[in-house]
């Protein structure tokens, strides 16, 4: 199963971005559609996305060219407050499980950009004003001209493996009986590797070798990359971290089965959408 | 071969960071040491990192925990000002080729955090001063309390083989006869695989499947997380982007070989830090 948020088929149309000119006449397109937010929220009607044209975009909106559909341009414009609802996993996970996979991916790209762009009205540099430019995939300090690009975080996610059985985690505050893969940033100075490798024996206390890539998933909650691997366990012994974990558990092949089926078993399996369930039917198959 | 900027043996001591307590003692410990730089250049004395007592850090200067070597504390200063060399590859790499591998990654790692630094004084949401917490490892606001953490940013790097072949490219403004794995930033609604294919297409007009990770690999200049990957092309005609690359060529196994040995032939190969060496290597065998 291809991961969630992944599968977006617009034309990024990154040529446009950088030809003023080109910019220009695609927001002067008749055609062009601006995608429809409530809050962050996608606006969802008859299972899919819903566009306005872009003559009813906010008159002074900056807008992000989002790319090409059938040749149309598509933005997203970029509000000054978020008005409406504002959901995070898991509240939205039921908005968007009535997209196609192609439109939740198209919604999730345009998410990201709207919430770097709020965060990012300043200069990290001097603190001066910032303003778009490259069809908003950039902005620029109008004080130092500092560029700033769109930020995304990368996140290793990955199961430890110890005698046929996998480590599982429960973070601090989730629902009863949730478990999943464990999770955290790449650190500055880091390959993805040294970082699986880090994050387990930070929150574990389990070392691992044999780190094995499996797939990758864009997240906007607001912005990462989620990378998931595989990696074997030197022991079973456990020292967890409770500042982050509230729960470790060595789960066996058939309870991960059962989880994945959502029968009803040791614990509940993450959501279809979420790369740690992709992991799981990974190493479960 | 590891990848270059891998394999430091420091340990980061996560759980020193967000202990106020052990912050201090560690600042205070007669034993801590701080990495001695030239501008942001590493100071290399007898083939070894040079590092200063604590005791000599300027005063008032804010400190990056790098973590722990042998129990001792080792740490970074951020200068208000670089002073003296600010080496950007090639320059930098004759003096990084004189260290050993996990010197070099965690020089690698220190500098990435300095830069972030320098360049998140200002807070990217309004604007306000920032300080550092979290033993460096972070920086608040002190208007709005907004919370920033380093920045990583994600690229892919990789190989496109057709028929045996393979395709590299030579940017603008590199050295005669340099050429390398084409390589982009990933975007913000994108996976590892989708950001392959977008810049393959958008570079050479090649379309692409099959995408395989390879390797990764910290690159801190100033701070890009590499994913090197392979992947299968479906054609050799190609539609180069003349805004980023000077030339475009499908070069055989046996050039390749030559290439990674240093034989006068077709091109010159990365050097041996860069992971579009390892990625070479790694096709070539």
């Amino acid at each position: 199963m291809r991961p969630g948020f992944t599968g977006a088929t617009i034309d990024r149309a990154d040529r446009l971005r950088s030809d003023p000119e080109a910019l220009a006449a695609a927001m002067g397109d008749w055609r062009a559609r601006v995608l429809m937010l409530s809050g962050l929220d996608p606006v969802i009607e008859e299972g899919r996305l819903r566009w306005a044209s872009i003559a009813d975009a906010p008159p002074k909106a900056d807008l992000v060219l989002l790319g090409l559909i059938d040749g149309k341009p598509h933005f997203v414009a970029i509000p000054d407050q978020p008005q409406g609802t504002t959901g995070r996993p898991p509240h939205i996970f039921g908005l968007l499980a009535q997209l196609p996979a192609d439109e939740m991916a198209l919604y999730g790209a345009a998410r990201a950009m709207v919430e770097w762009h709020m965060r990012h009205r300043h200069c990290p540099v001097c603190g001066g004003a910032t303003r778009p430019f490259k069809g908003g995939w950039g902005r620029r300090c109008e004080s130092c001209g500092a560029e700033h690009f769109p930020r995304t975080d990368p996140v290793v996610i990955m199961l430890a493996e110890h005698d046929g059985d996998v480590l599982l985690g429960r973070g601090l505050g989730w629902p009863e009986g949730r478990y999943s893969a464990l999770a955290g940033f790449v650190e500055p100075g880091e390959s993805i590797e040294e970082a699986v490798a880090r994050e387990l024996l930070e929150e574990s206390g389990v070392r691992v070798c044999d780190v094995r890539y499996v797939a990758s998933q864009p997240w906007p909650f607001p912005s990462q990359l989620m990378i998931a691997c595989t990696c074997r366990a030197g022991g079973r012994a456990l020292d967890m971290d409770a500042t982050e974990l509230a729960d470790l558990i060595w789960a066996t092949r058939d309870e991960v089965r059962a989880a994945l089926k959502g029968e009803p078993g040791r614990f509940i399996a993450p959501p279809p959408f979420a790369i740690a369930h992709t992991l799981l039917t990974h190493w479960a198959g």
